[in-house]
């Protein structure tokens, strides 16, 4: 059963992330939700929310920072497991929506901007569809991720 | 009395992390060390490193990423209360030095890249030198950075 976004009970007037899911929604519990970005030249792409709105990593107590931490990690080890990637990126920007989200996704030297930042140059033009090249399909890893943070 | 640059009990062969500091050395306790990365455009920046060699943020124990991410949290807090940036950006790539470091810097909307990671785009010319408008010069901050390390 899918969940379904729910925007926080106070939310940021015009805050992107307090109106939308920001991606597929796969999970929600509590202060944080998890959702896919779907990005082409990047497909193993998860995003962990905020459910509220928080601007900055450090506006979260250490319990909330070790329970946003143990969510991004639980995402990153379903992403080596599943698909052994060159690196794992994580990065909370923020600069365009300034409500607390990680980026946790899988890079590969066959990548379009690898060893680039996604945000980067493109450092070449890959030969077949990015998500043809992961081990395992779109749909085992969310199963795989959704799992994972059930668990965490 | 500055801190002096250890290289791991055993470094990984060719990481440029095992064996410079990766930036002006700060601070450096167990298994941790803090530097400032003499960046121009962007002077309010600092890297967490680990002072072991380690691949991927998920490679640590829960008990071990949460003392990583205080020193992450002291130092966004240090930038927060002594510059109020537009925003904080964190990340940890390693896609190029796959040795877990954390980028923190803060961001002003009038930086070259801003909205941009700095990783993006360039977004405009400055009229002046950046560590010229930052409300307090690099010494000080680097003096609050490493109070706010020591008592993490």
């Amino acid at each position: 059963m899918s969940p379904v976004f729910t925007p926080p009970a106070q939310p940021q007037a015009g805050c992107d992330l307090c109106t939308n899911p920001g991606g597929l929604l796969l999970w929600s519990e509590g202060d944080w939700r998890a959702v896919r970005v779907e990005d082409a030249a990047h497909p193993a792409f998860y995003r962990v929310i905020c459910n509220r709105h928080v601007r900055e990593f450090s506006d979260l107590s250490g319990v909330q920072r070790s329970r946003c931490m143990d969510l991004v990690c639980a995402i990153e080890q379903v992403l080596i497991a599943q698909l052994n990637p060159t690196k794992i990126n994580l990065a909370a920007f923020g600069n365009m929506v300034p409500h607390l989200h990680w980026h946790v996704m899988a890079r590969f030297d066959w990548d379009d901007h690898f060893p680039n930042p996604i945000w980067g140059a493109r450092t070449r033009e890959p030969a077949q569809p990015a998500a043809e090249r992961l081990a395992v399909g779109l749909d085992v890893l969310d199963a795989a991720v959704l799992q994972a943070l059930a668990n965490a």
